[in-house]
């Protein structure tokens, strides 16, 4: 039996900076506490503040370095600053099996800085679920920015990170087809374009793609345009920061000069309204007649006895 | 107004095994169309013959080329084989930016492939709705092999790539974080492993490391135990095709030797129910008073009004 839960203390904790509350917070979002509800009423009132910035790119981009750059720069600026690990092949997400985790352990006695790792395949309810979750309990914690890092490959990852006000795609000089996968899947969603690696041979080559890309590209309509900037990093030695940090700043102004930023709360909270209402479903249909009612008409479907609508259609009807 | 819907002719004519007819299904599935669930069940009693193999890998790995090596050895065979591509940078789906396309053409005029990109982002429902009912299509169409091409990195290909039959997971020597990503996220859903550009410096470290993955890690329990085998090719010059057709081979003989098959179809058959069902749940949740229900819960949540465990609540109960 674990010991009660006393969800306004560990709130109150959480509030006054204490990380193993947030921790503590975000275990329960993950494993799906069945006092989770009770502890997302306790945040709610006190979120809203956070900035949520989303980062993504193919593998190799240089992800972690430019998560850890950024970090730097928002703490000089005095900023409190959460990190949602998504990539699994993120250090800081423990998935790295090179040695680059130890880039990460200058950020790990900083009281100002809260890294999670969220990158455990088979979440419950999956990441569409925990991370707006997730976000919602950093920014009850008081974190000023929030930033989820993510391998921009899969749709789900996508998804998630479209959840952030602002999204940063990396690229990177070189990469071939992962390039080419990337450029495909996340030129719609990229707000800031960053060009990491930028000493390399080919940046220039990448850059001028990047621009015919987004030239070409029939953008997606998002109110009053805005013009995807392009920032050159050299993570690794930190070269670049005071231009992320410049465009990153263009672009919050412009959220909130044009609704924008409403918008894209409304739609993060939509996303999170949805997913918890069809989490919810999902575990009643899996529990109709002790879960009997699900296997019963799969197999039937098995034997091709009934087809799949019918089948769901049955399913569906036990609810009620 | 479209022309009428004559589902029993459209199978048919699929079963007959015109290429058009196929896509004209294809089509209805991916678009949700209204009639969708006739068209399934008219599918549903032919199915059952076509064997599933999922095939995955990071960007650059040169999973197009397998598949294109893939399917010529199983012509050479006499299958009729069916290729849904997932990965938004395969050449089969029409998202590469490059000239390997090219390559692809040599299939393109043989009537015993059929070829379908799926990379479109946004799917109605989503992959997760789309590719089982694909792969139904398929298999009533009368394809004994079904190929899923998809990008090994983001979770929800990874929970496509898991209703195939028999997994095929590709790497490639000095790929670096992309190769540690891939072997982090899909070595325990791999069935068979390939290391292509086995001609490569590095090929030798590449798979003594999968080795060394392969031994060290947790193995899902699957039953009797099945040895991962690895599998060199050189897809580009056709080399390790025949390794690769004993190693699928035997596979499948152990898939049914051991209840396997079985047990990994009824899991497919849940998949396509539950999403089915959750599918036509989440129209429903988002049409209820004309989706006036939903977007008036949003706003009370970005309002800090209600919690959105509160604002599900009030959603799921407007379902009875």
């Amino acid at each position: 039996m674990a010991p009660s839960l006393d969800v306004d203390e560990l709130v109150t904790r959480a509030r006054e900076g204490q990380p193993r509350a947030v921790a503590r917070l975000l275990s329960l979002v993950e494993d799906a506490h069945p006092r989770l509800r009770d502890v997302v009423a306790a945040l709610t009132p006190h979120t809203g503040h956070a900035r949520v910035i989303g980062l993504t790119g193919p593998p190799g981009v240089g992800k972690s370095t430019s998560t850890s750059m950024l970090l730097g720069a928002l703490r000089q600026e005095g900023k409190r600053v959460g990190v949602l690990a998504i990539d699994p092949s993120s250090p800081f997400s423990g998935g790295a099996l090179l040695g680059d985790r130890i880039r990460m352990t200058e950020h790990a006695t900083d009281e100002g800085v809260f890294i999670r790792s969220m990158a455990t395949r088979g979440h419950l309810g999956g990441l569409a679920w925990a991370t707006p979750q997730s976000v919602r309990v950093l920014d009850a914690a008081g974190f000023d920015v929030i930033l989820i890092e993510t391998v921009g490959v899969g749709q789900s990852e996508v998804d998630v990170v479209k959840l952030a006000d602002t999204t940063m795609v990396l690229l990177a000089p070189g990469m071939g087809d992962g390039i080419q996968a990337a450029k495909a899947g996340v030129l719609e969603i990229a707000d800031v374009f960053v060009v990491n690696k930028a000493d390399r041979d080919g940046a220039d080559v990448t850059i001028r793609d990047l621009k015919n890309m987004i030239s070409l590209s029939r953008r997606e309509i998002r109110g009053p345009s805005w013009r995807q900037p392009i920032v050159r990093t050299v993570a690794s030695e930190g070269v670049g920061a005071d231009a992320l940090l410049l465009a990153l700043r263009e672009h919050a102004e412009w959220l909130s000069a044009h609704g924008e930023l409403a918008r894209r709360r409304q739609a993060r909270a939509r996303a999170e309204v949805e997913a918890i209402a069809l989490r919810r479903l999902r575990t009643e249909l899996a529990g109709l007649q002790g879960g009997e009612a699900l296997e019963t008409l799969v197999k039937r479907v098995v034997d091709r006895d009934i087809d799949p609508y019918a089948a769901a259609d049955e399913l569906v009807a036990g609810l009620s």
